[in-house]
C-alpha cells in the first residue's frame, strides 16, 4: 500500500445494549431497539464520524431467559434497508445465519440492499449454534459443527455465484432496437452440491460492489480457515493484544496460504470502550456500568453459549466447574474460548461471570489512553481497525466526539470518506464476474 | 360505517413498467427497476395524493424468456424498509411467496418493517405458481394447488400467532425493580402441524399494527375461501365491472359466512390507466402503449403463466387453441381467467394477447371520465378501491394531479390521511392479542 495503514472502524448498532442489565442506566431509552428514530440517529453519528460500517448482530431464538438485546430486536435486512436511505457513505453490514434461510432469498436481499445503498451492502455470514434454534424453523435437530461449515461453504458458493447472474454491462436497453439485455451476459448457476440445488438466475442485476462484503467470525479450526479464505473482514473477540496479534499473524498467514493478498482481509475486534474526561470520571463510569449487571444476569449471560446451562447451580467462589460433567453441551467457539481462559487462568466461577459481563480494560481511559490502545494494536498488528460496542447511553457520542478527533489527527483514521461505497472505502476492489470475458483491462481489478 | 364509504387505493410500485416494451417509451427510465431514487420519488408522489398503500409485486423464477420488469427488480422487503424512513403515513404491503420461505423468518421481517414504519406494514401472501421456482430452492418439484393453499393456511397461522408472542402490554422497562418484562406476557407458539414445528416465541416485541395488514389475490375457489376467511384486502383482476360486480358479492358473502364483517375485507382489482386531457389525448398515448408491445411480445407474456408455454406455434387468427392438448400446464388462476376468458368470448389467439397485454378500457379517457369509472365501481359495488398500475412514464403524477382532485371533491377519497397506521386509514381495527386477558374494556377494537 502507498498510503499509511490506517484503521478501519465499524459500529455495532443496538438499542438497549448488550449487557444484561444496560437498559437500566438512567440515561438509558428502554424502547431503544426498536426505534428506528434512534437506530437513524446512531447511524448519522456513524457516518459523521466517517466510520467504515455500521454492525447488525443477530440470533433466532429466544426463551424467557435470554436477556433483553435478544428479547427484541429488530430484524437486520429490514432495518438496514431502512438505514441505507438515511445515510450515503457508511458501510451497512447484517448478520444473517445459513442454517435457517434459502440462498436465493438472501442473495437477492443482499443483493437488493447493494443496490438501494449505491454499494454499500455487508453480509456477516454465521453458522447458528443456539440448539433452540432448530425448533423455529421445523427442524428436528441442529447440523454438527462441522457440517454447519461444509453448509456455510457451500452455501457462499452458491450466493456468491448468483451474485454474478448478470454481468456488469448485460443491461443494454436498447430502446430503438427493443434489446433490453444481451443473453450472453446473463448466466444460469445450476448449482448441484450435497446442501443445495440452485438454478438461478438471480432476479436482479449485478450490483454495485460486484460481491457485497463479506464478514466472518472464525475462532474454531474450521472457522479459521472458512475467514481467511472467504471473508473479507472478520468481526472476532480478543481478551488481551497478546491474543490479539497472534490470531492476527495466524488468519493474515491463512490467507496467504489461500493465495490471497493479507491486506485484503480485515481483523475487527470487538471492543466496548469506556471513556471519561479524567481518570476518576472513567473510574465513576466503569462502576455505574459494572453496577448494572449482577451476579445473576451475568451468570445467565454465560450460561447462554452453554444452551442457557444453569450455573446458578454452582459454588460462585469455587474454581470454574466442569461443567461437561454436568452435561453441559459446548461445541463452539465463544464457549470455548471461555473454557480456555477459565483454565489457563484458574479462574473462579465469579470471576469468569464478570469477565465476561464487562469490557476488556484496553479501551477503559482517556480519550488519549483509548485513542493510545487503538494505535496501538493497529501498529502492532494486534488487529486492523475494530468492531465499537458501547453499553452506556451516549458512550458512542463521546467515542465520535473525542476518541475519533485524536485518531485524525495522528492520521491512523480518514478525514473523509475515500468513496461512496463500502469496498471503496475499505480499498478492496469490485471483483471481477467469474463470466466476464478475457479483457483485463475492462476488470474492475 | 357513519361516514360516506370512500375508494381505498394503492398503487403499483414498478420501474420499467409491467408491459414487455414499456422501458422503450421515449419518456422511460429503462434502469428504474433498480433505482432507489426513482422508487422514493414514486412514493411520496403517492403519498402526496394520499393513497393508502404502495404495493409491490415479486416473482422468485426467472429465465432469459422473461419480460424485464421480472429480469431485475429489487426484493420488496428491503425497498419497502427503504422506503419506510422516505415516508410518513402511507401502508407499505410486499409480496412473499410462502413456498420457499421460513414462517419464522418471514413473521420477524415484517414485524420489523411494521415497527419501523410505525405500523404500515403489509404482506401479500402468495403461493409461488410458476414450476421452475422449484429449482432455486433445493425442490425437486413444485407443490400441487391444493396442497399449496393448505400450506399456506397453516404457514399463515404460524406468523400471526408469532405476531402474538408478545403482549402489548409485556416489556415493562421498570428501571428500579429491574423487571424488563412479564414473562406472564410473553407466549411460546409451540406449533405442530402438518408442514411446520415452530416453537417461538418471536424475537420482537409486538408491532404497532398488531398483526400487520394481509393480502391475497383469491380467484380459484381454493383462493376464494382463503381470502375471504383471513384476508383484510384482496388484489384481483377483472375484465368488466359485471365481473367485477360478481366476485364482490360471492366474496363479502363468503367472508360474512365466516362470520366476518365484510366492510372490513377489500376487494381492489387492478386497473392500469391512461388519461389525456382530450379524447384526441387520449388515443394518441393509447396507441403509443399499445405500439410498444409487439404481438411477439405479447405471446411471451401470455405464455407465462403457462409455465413459458410457446404461444407462437398457433395462427394467430384461429381461435385460441386447445393447449391442454398441447401439453401446457395450467392450474392456477391466471391461467384459468384466460382460458375462461377466450372459451366464453369465442377469441382468437391474437385477441386474447392483446387484451392480456394492454389495458381495460374503463380507465381510459379524460381525468372525469376516468374519476367516473372509479366512482362507479365503488358505488355499484364492483370494489372498494383499486390499485392503480400504469405503464406510461409520469402516468402516475398524471393520475395524482388529475383524477385524485375530482375524487376527493366528489367526497369519495380523502383528503387528509386519517391515521399515521396502515389499519387505521384503512379504518380496521388492531386485532386483539389472542393471549390478552378478559377485560374487554383494554381491547383496541
Amino acid at each position: 500500500m502507498t498510503r499509511k495503514r490506517q484503521l478501519k472502524l465499524g459500529f455495532m448498532l443496538h438499542g438497549v445494549g448488550m449487557g444484561w442489565g444496560d437498559w437500566r442506566h438512567p440515561d438509558s431509552e428502554p424502547t431503544a431497539s426498536t426505534s428506528f428514530a434512534y437506530y437513524k440517529q446512531q447511524a448519522q453519528i456513524a457516518e459523521a464520524a466517517k466510520f467504515d460500517f455500521l454492525f447488525v448482530a443477530d440470533s433466532v431464538f429466544i426463551t424467557e431467559k435470554s436477556s433483553p438485546h435478544y428479547l427484541n430486536r429488530f430484524e437486520p435486512l429490514t432495518i438496514l434497508s431502512a438505514l441505507a436511505g438515511a445515510t450515503s457513505h457508511i458501510g451497512l453490514v447484517g448478520t444473517l445465519t445459513v442454517s435457517y434461510s434459502e440462498p436465493f432469498n438472501v442473495a437477492r436481499q443482499f443483493a437488493s440492499l447493494d443496490h438501494i445503498s449505491g454499494g454499500r451492502a455487508g453480509w456477516n455470514v454465521v453458522t447458528s449454534w443456539l440448539e433452540g434454534s432448530a425448533a423455529n424453523y421445523s427442524k428436528q435437530s441442529h447440523l454438527a459443527h462441522d457440517v454447519r461449515y461444509n453448509l456455510a461453504g457451500e452455501y457462499l458458493d452458491v450466493v456468491q455465484g448468483l451474485w454474478d447472474s448478470w454481468e456488469d454491462d448485460a443491461l443494454i436497453h436498447d430502446k430503438a432496437s427493443g434489446v433490453f439485455f444481451d443473453p450472453k451476459k446473463l448466466h444460469t448457476l445450476n448449482h448441484k452440491g450435497e446442501f443445495f440445488h440452485v438454478k438461478g438466475p438471480l432476479n436482479i442485476a449485478r450490483s454495485p460492489q460486484g460481491q457485497p462484503v463479506i464478514f466472518q467470525a472464525g475462532a474454531s479450526e474450521d472457522g479459521r480457515n472458512y475467514a481467511a479464505q472467504r471473508a473479507d473482514a472478520i468481526f472476532v473477540h480478543h481478551d488481551s493484544l497478546d491474543e490479539g496479534k497472534a490470531y492476527y499473524r495466524d488468519l493474515k498467514q491463512r490467507a496467504a496460504g489461500f493465495g490471497r493478498d493479507p491486506d485484503e482481509l480485515f481483523i475487527l475486534p470487538g471492543i466496548r470502550p469506556v471513556i471519561g474526561s479524567t481518570e476518576e470520571e472513567v473510574e465513576r463510569k466503569y462502576q455505574e456500568f459494572a453496577n448494572l449487571t449482577s451476579i445473576e444476569n451475568a451468570l445467565s449471560m454465560l450460561g447462554r453459549p452453554f444452551n442457557d446451562y444453569d450455573f446458578l447451580q454452582h459454588d460462585l467462589d469455587a474454581p470454574f466447574p466442569d461443567i461437561a460433567a454436568h452435561g453441559a453441551n459446548s461445541n463452539q467457539s465463544q464457549s470455548n474460548r471461555i473454557l480456555d481462559a477459565a483454565r489457563k487462568n484458574n479462574l473462579t466461577l465469579r470471576q469468569v461471570a464478570l469477565r465476561f459481563a464487562t469490557p476488556r480494560t484496553d479501551f477503559i481511559g482517556t480519550p488519549e489512553q483509548v485513542a493510545d490502545a487503538f494505535e496501538r494494536w493497529l501498529v502492532e498488528r494486534g488487529s486492523d481497525g475494530f468492531v465499537v460496542n458501547v453499553s452506556l447511553p451516549r458512550e458512542f457520542e463521546v467515542v465520535a466526539e473525542t476518541v475519533i478527533p485524536i485518531l485524525q489527527k495522528r492520521g491512523v483514521f480518514r478525514e473523509e470518506y475515500e468513496s461512496e461505497t463500502f469496498r471503496g472505502n475499505l480499498g478492496i476492489p469490485v471483483p471481477r464476474n467469474r463470466y466476464a470475458a478475457g479483457d483485463v483491462s475492462v476488470a474492475a481489478e
